[in-house]
C-alpha cells in the first residue's frame, strides 16, 4: 500500500510547509494583536475586520498543534498572539462573546452567535492545555456554559422567529455540543461529557438521519419530523458528513461498529446524492424533494465540504474498510487537490462555481481562515498514516 | 421610429397578455387568501409560506393596473383577496408589518424588517385609491408612519450592530422614503411631501453617490464618507440604477435637468462598471475598490437588476435625449430579453448565474414575486410610447 504512504507525505508536507506558513507569515496583525484573516491569494491584507469564530478557532488549531503534534514555541507564540487580544476584547461585560470587532478590537456585531461562544470555548481550551495558563482555563468553562445557558435559544434577543408557529431545531446544535465536549474531556467531569455524548448521537442518528432517504436534515421538529417549508427541506451535505466523522469519532471510543456504519451509510448516501454529475465536486447546499433553493449560492463549491468529507472517508475506511470509502476518497481527493490548492501562492482556494472555477479570488475572508483547511490535512495524513501502518 | 412602437408594443402585449395572466392565474390561494409566490417555472406551488413583502407587492401591484390602466374588475378583485389577508393577519398588535407569515396566516417571522411596513404602505394607498376603502387608507396611513419612526433604527432591537463603533447608514432608507412619499401624496399634505423628497434627493446625491467614480454606494458614514470595510465598499449596481429613475422622476417634477443628467451619468458609469465585460449582463454585486466579497453570489444575474436598469435607461433618454442610454439600452434590452423571458411558460426566470445559465428553475420564490417585472414592463412601455409619439 505505497498509496497511503505517498499521500499521507503529500497531507503532512502541504500542512507544515504550505499552509501553515502561509498563515504564520501573512496573518498576524504586529501592531493591534489578533489574526488578519481577509488575505488575498497572495496573503495581502485586504479588510482587517476580526471575526470572533475565525479569531478563535486560529488560536485553537495553533494550540492543538502545538499540543498533538510538536512543541514549536512559534505556534504557542502565535497562539498566544490571539488569545491575548481576544481575552482583552472578545466579550461583552456578561462574558458573551461578540461576533465581530474591529482592527482595534473595538466590538462591531453583537453576540448573537453561539458559535462564537464555541469556538471560543474550543480555543481556549485547547491554548489552556498548550501554555498551562489558568485565566484560559477559565474563560474556556465560561464560554462552555455560556454555549449550555444559550442552547435552546441560541439567538437570544435576535431570534426572529415567531415562537411557536412552526418549531424547529438545527443539526448545529447537538453537533457544536458533542464537539465542545470532546473538545473539553479534560476539563470536565467524566459523567457529565459521557451523557452529554450519549445524549448528542442519539438526537443526532434518531432525530436528525432520515431513514428512508440515509440523509442528515439540517432542521427537523422538536420530535425529528419534517416539515414541509424552505428550512424543514434543506440538505447541507458537507454539514451532515462533518457531523458523520465526529459520530464515528465518538463510536470509536466505545467500540460501537454497528453505529459506525450507520455512519458511513450516510456519508454515502450524502455523496451519492450531493455528488454533481455533470461537473463534479458536492453541492453546498440542496432541497430534499428537488425544489429550488432560497440560498442563492446553492450550487457553488465550497473547500470545507470538500474537506470534511476526506476525513470522513479516510475515517470510515479506516474503521470498517468499506471498499465504497476508498472509491469515494480516491474520487473526491482528485477534485479537491485539482481545484481548491495553490501551487503558486500556497493554501487553498475557498469558493469556486458550480463548473469548479475560482468565483472569490482569496484564501480568507469573513468566514474561511485558519482552520478547516489545517484540520482536514492534519486528520487525513493520521489516517493515512494509520492506513499504511496497517497494511505493512 | 418604427422601432419604438414594436417594442412599446411588445412591452405592453408582454405584460398584458402573459405576465399578469400568469400570476392571475397561478398565484391567488383560494383556501386560506393571500398569494402563493413560490412558484415554479410552470407554476405550481412549491412553497405555501406567505413573505409579507411579496404579498404586499402583489396587491400594490394589481391595484396600480386598475387605478392607472384600467378599471377591470378581476384585477380590482385580485388586489383585494391579497389586501383582505393581509389586514387579518399582517400586523401585530402594535401595528408592525410581520416579515412571514405561513400559509394560514399565522405569523413566522417577527417585524424586524422596515420594508415589510414600507410596502404594505404603498400597498394599501394604492388599494385604497382602487377600492374607495377607507380601513384601508387607514392601514397605509399607519404603516407610513411605523417606517418614519423607525427609519433611524430600521432592525429595531433586532439590529446587530454594536452602537458607535462603525456607523454607516443605507441607501436604501432614503429610497424607500422618495418611493413612499411618491406614493403616498394623495394622503400626505403637500408641505410634507415636497420636503421629505427635497431632503432625499439631496441626500442619495450628495452623501451616497461618489463624484470621482460616479458610482452610488450602498453604505456610507452618517456625513457622506467612504469606510473602508466590507459594507462600506459595496456597490449594488441595480440598486445604484434603481435610485437614479426615482430621482429622475422627482426631478422630472421639478424640471430640473441638471439633476436629471446627474442620475443620467450615475446610470451610464454604473453600467461601465458593473457590465460583466466576458458574459455580458450586469453583476449583482460589487466591491468598490475589487476585492473579493462576502457575498458569494455576488456574480449572479437578477432578474429585477435587469428591468430597473431598462426603465433608467427609457426615462433617461425620454428626458435628456442622449446617445448613451439609447445605446446601453439596446445591449440591456437583448440580453435581458433573451435571458429572462420564458416564452415556453410565461413569466420571467429571476436566477442566473454569471454566464446567463438558469440557476433556479422558478418564476417566484422568497424575493420575486409579482412585482419587478409588471412595473418595469408597464414603464418602459410608456416611456416607449412617448417617445414613438414624440418621434412622429
Amino acid at each position: 500500500m505505497k498509496q497511503f504512504k505517498r499521500l499521507a507525505e503529500l497531507y503532512k508536507s502541504t500542512l507544515l510547509d504550505n499552509v501553515l506558513p502561509f498563515w504564520s507569515k501573512h496573518s498576524l496583525d504586529r501592531q493591534y494583536g489578533g489574526y488578519f484573516t481577509c488575505l488575498d491569494r497572495a496573503g495581502n491584507v485586504y479588510d482587517s475586520d476580526k471575526f470572533i469564530w475565525l479569531q478563535n478557532r486560529q488560536v485553537w488549531t495553533y494550540s492543538m498543534f502545538y499540543n498533538r503534534l510538536e512543541k514549536r514555541s512559534q505556534w504557542l507564540d502565535i497562539a498566544r498572539h490571539g488569545a491575548e487580544f481576544l481575552a482583552k476584547y472578545g466579550r461583552d461585560e456578561e462574558g458573551n462573546w461578540y461576533f465581530a470587532l474591529d482592527r482595534q478590537g473595538k466590538p462591531l456585531v453583537q453576540p448573537y452567535n453561539i458559535f462564537s461562544d464555541c469556538f471560543a470555548a474550543m480555543a481556549f481550551s485547547q491554548y489552556a492545555l498548550a501554555s498551562g495558563d489558568e485565566s484560559a482555563q477559565e474563560i474556556a468553562l465560561q464560554a462552555y456554559n455560556n454555549v449550555l445557558r444559550r442552547q435552546h435559544n441560541p439567538k437570544g434577543k435576535y431570534n426572529k422567529a415567531y415562537p411557536g408557529t412552526r418549531s424547529l431545531k438545527s443539526l448545529a446544535i447537538p453537533m457544536i455540543l458533542a464537539n465542545l465536549s470532546l473538545e473539553m474531556d479534560w476539563l470536565l467531569g467524566d459523567s457529565e461529557f459521557e451523557a452529554i455524548l450519549e445524549r448528542t448521537v442519539q438526537e443526532v442518528m434518531q432525530d436528525f438521519r432520515d431513514l428512508e432517504t440515509g440523509l442528515m436534515y439540517e432542521n427537523v421538529t422538536p420530535e425529528g419530523e419534517h416539515l414541509d417549508c424552505f428550512d424543514g427541506r434543506l440538505i447541507n451535505p458537507g454539514h451532515g458528513i462533518e457531523a458523520m466523522w465526529f459520530v464515528m469519532d465518538i463510536a470509536h471510543r466505545r467500540q460501537d461498529l454497528d453505529l459506525i456504519n450507520q455512519a458511513v451509510d450516510v456519508v454515502i448516501s450524502t455523496l451519492e446524492f450531493g455528488w454533481d454529475q455533470e461537473y463534479q465536486g458536492i453541492y453546498y447546499l440542496m432541497d430534499a424533494q428537488g425544489h429550488p433553493l432560497q440560498q442563492l449560492e446553492w450550487d457553488q463549491k465550497l473547500w470545507w465540504v470538500h474537506l470534511e468529507t476526506l476525513v470522513a472517508l479516510l475515517m470510515g475506511f479506516n474503521l470498517t474498510g468499506r471498499a465504497e470509502c476508498l472509491e469515494w476518497f480516491e474520487q473526491v481527493h482528485n477534485y479537491t487537490w485539482n481545484h481548491f490548492s495553490d501551487s503558486e501562492y500556497g493554501e487553498w482556494f475557498g469558493y469556486l462555481n458550480c463548473r469548479g472555477e475560482l468565483l472569490l479570488n482569496l484564501k480568507g475572508g469573513k468566514w474561511k481562515g485558519c482552520f478547516h483547511v489545517p484540520r482536514a490535512l492534519y486528520l487525513c495524513w493520521q489516517q493515512l498514516e494509520n492506513l499504511d501502518s496497517s497494511s505493512e
